[in-house]
């Protein structure tokens, strides 16, 4: 229940200076967040906040929410229990309709918890442009400090790239073209897949940054291929990661369905032949 | 905060024998549900079965979430609270991929309130037709009772009208097309603008009833010319139903927007120019 | 190679006082016109109006095509070999933008044959509103009239039928749902599938006719039943067209494929079992 | 009445040996061949291809046609007047549904002129995965030579690479993310904005050859820009076209409409501040 964040400096672009590390975001997609009760969530950072003391550099929570009260109260649970940050979707039945909508709730739940760093993350499905969401959203939301972009357009990418602050990341969430989004200037990236090639994209992002695109794009290829077999799945994610980490994680909850046996044992062959 | 529900009897198609009646949902999209935390839906839903005893034939309350726990929590309350049957849309952000996975989450929160008349609610966003939704549903909850239909495919809802059952409720959610639902075997209607068009659309289904199709069709078009200036929109319904009912509702809650007075001014003077 | 189109009378809407009648439609997309050459249809329209005189009430021609010019030159023939209308659909590569963009094409190639009786043929893919392409357009194109509609949006079904002049019909094009589209307005029916079912559609149109809903919602169940198996294609539209009427129609041509053998034999057997 | 096209060595991943050139493709989108006559778009590739010699390296032709018949017989044309290559899209009102009918239709063209070097143009429209297209093409094809790529999905693209055989190119067409294109190994750039920003995309292409990513982002914003104010479209293509060219292009064809002269003269005032 966890999504593996990573990003690399990218000093000539952002003059961040950051080194690579494990920034584990609970209560994402991965951990199937939108299907648990407020109270189930507040369980499981607590658990996350607590278990990750003096082990992990940090730990984001996701507190994004269908209503702005609850996202607001999962800001303010998030503050009281130590998270490192915070990280909201925008809500996706009434979708904010303008930037300006979507800025002003995101405004409402970052000033629950002001003192946490706050990051955006967008889905495809809220089709406000990420550039107009960011323009100068340090005026409204001081904790302000980076997006997840998960979408195909890369000039709306390339354009938060350029109104970026040097205190913020740009983190690419659509793993099978990551090098893409990093040549356009993302200097991070989230995504569910991280969570078992955690490592292989480490070299990825190591080859970029020194400038071995060759390597990278071998890199690259090899989640792809696995992606061509595997699709994106929340049940798929979960057998992979109990494939890598040996621990039981159950099946996903209603309205997801568990991943027939048979395609699970064919998507792990593959993963175990690309991944040995 | 309700939704008006018509129905009307279509003895010849489907042996129902009910009236044209009034029934509020409560806890659904004109009442912005979606944004509410579960204790403001449960305040809500106690609030409009207590006022509704005694004055009211029924009162249905929405209970779908996102999340099955919150879902089947609701589904208890309403039974608590004595609600006349429970509405049920399918979690969007995960969306089930097929009828089986929507029938066995349907079935999970129909199970919490069996003794309650339940009755799906379709939206287009999710993209399972909903005659594989419906067809032999009666087996695995038998006290379903119908289904909201609010796409554009009439095809499927005419499918569904052949796999309803006497007692189910074939109820259309697309306003401005009712006509066309009823001619496909719809007998009755679940929709926001009914909050202020409820005894016109009331004439409508008389009209049809009786067979006089030029009548139905000329009041049919009353709605359209107002939807034309006003589109469907939650700060829009908010100003009409104010206008109508006289209470003072408030403004939306984030991320939707009120409707700016100017537009709210101009939908108005339409509104009273076409149902003076 | 032809669309058989049906008309009914609906005189208290419209004034329209015709009876029903078989219209062909040579080079639409059942003929497969946009895999033609220019010369092609030439031929095949010249064919038609040859063989059609003194058998048919009329013979319209589509002339449809990317390029203006080329419609143009197919509209002049329409009227050398004596059509008795012609029909244009929109271009669908560069696609018109506005409703003034799409009238201003449509009166240029209604311009080089402005004798004959001029019909805009809607298909999904221009996503202009019709009811703004039709409005005040008889100021335009004097010979307009009528407008094939092949959307789902019935309110903007509605729309056209309101500006209706009485001279005009509005034409239904998703065969399927047909009895919607009547009980909105349209008067008639244009469609690939009436090749194989047109008297069985012309038995729906008696129905709605003299007011027998029930009798035409059983009516309309059939065509839906066999879509339900068969689903719209070309290639299987030949087969069933093959199967009524004897002749040899030959495969369709790329990038169109010929209906699996194992499939066309399931979708006639369903035609049969429906249509003894 | 021309495309741009531009390549550049990419040896390490695919052993081209070739050096960046001006390679216009005749009868593209932005040449509207598809609002051209048969005729008109032969005596344009004619023109093309006599005023071309000695001066340009080489004429690529598009011969894409919704009909096949067509196709071909554009393809034998271009044949005779001695081009340098053909391109074909696929049909877009009937689209090949799966990979085998695209392939078997580009098959048919090619076949039509088989000494000549053949492109597939792919577009958005067509949604049968590029790399299922491309994979042993050269089978199937043997005068294969690349893939015009102008999606957003960039895992297609990437599979597109891998597939890649060393005499192919593999051509990038959406030109505000190009440089993302490249990361993922495309060769190359064809794009309607080259007409006017050639000589700039020379130098991102240049800088990304030789490992300066910083460089070819900061270049890669300058088209972005343009774009945000001028958007995708023929008629404001033909603007900024005649503004550096200094040729009189006229008008675009109906369903296009000119570009308005006050957001005209904005464009261009953009454009010259930002390419001075």
């Amino acid at each position: 229940t966890k999504l593996t964040l990573q990003m690399l400096p990218n000093s000539k672009i952002q003059s961040v200076n950051v080194t690579k590390f494990c920034l584990p975001t609970v209560n994402g997609t991965t951990g199937e967040s939108p299907s648990l009760s407020v109270a189930e969530r507040k369980a499981l950072a607590e658990e996350w906040c607590g278990k990750a003391r003096g082990r992990m550099d940090q730990v984001v929570v996701h507190v994004g929410a269908m209503s702005l009260r609850d996202s607001q109260d999962l800001a303010r649970h998030a503050a009281q229990i130590g998270a490192d940050g915070i990280a909201v979707i925008a809500p996706f039945f009434f979708k904010p309709k303008t930037a300006d909508a979507l800025r002003k709730f995101l405004q409402e739940v970052a000033s629950a918890a002001s003192a946490l760093p706050f990051y955006y993350y967008q889905i495809p499905a809220i089709t406000v442009p990420v550039m107009e969401v960011v323009e100068g959203i340090e005026q409204l939301i001081p904790s302000f400090r980076g997006v997840k972009f998960s979408g195909m357009d890369l000039m709306d990418l390339g354009q938060c790239v350029m109104h970026s602050q040097p205190q913020w990341s740009i983190l690419y969430g659509v793993d099978e073209q990551l090098l893409a989004a990093l040549a356009m200037g993302a200097n991070g990236a989230v995504g569910s897949t991280f969570n078992y090639l955690g490592s292989h994209v480490n070299k990825l992002l190591s080859a970029f940054e020194t400038g071995d695109l060759i390597q990278a794009r071998a890199l690259q290829v090899l989640p792809m291929r696995l992606l061509l077999v595997a699709s994106f799945d929340v049940g798929v994610n979960k057998q992979l990661m109990m494939e890598v980490s040996g621990l039981h994680l159950g099946p996903p909850r209603l309205p997801l369905m568990p991943c027939p046996l048979e395609r699970s044992e064919k998507i792990l062959q593959k993963y175990r032949s690309l991944f040995p």
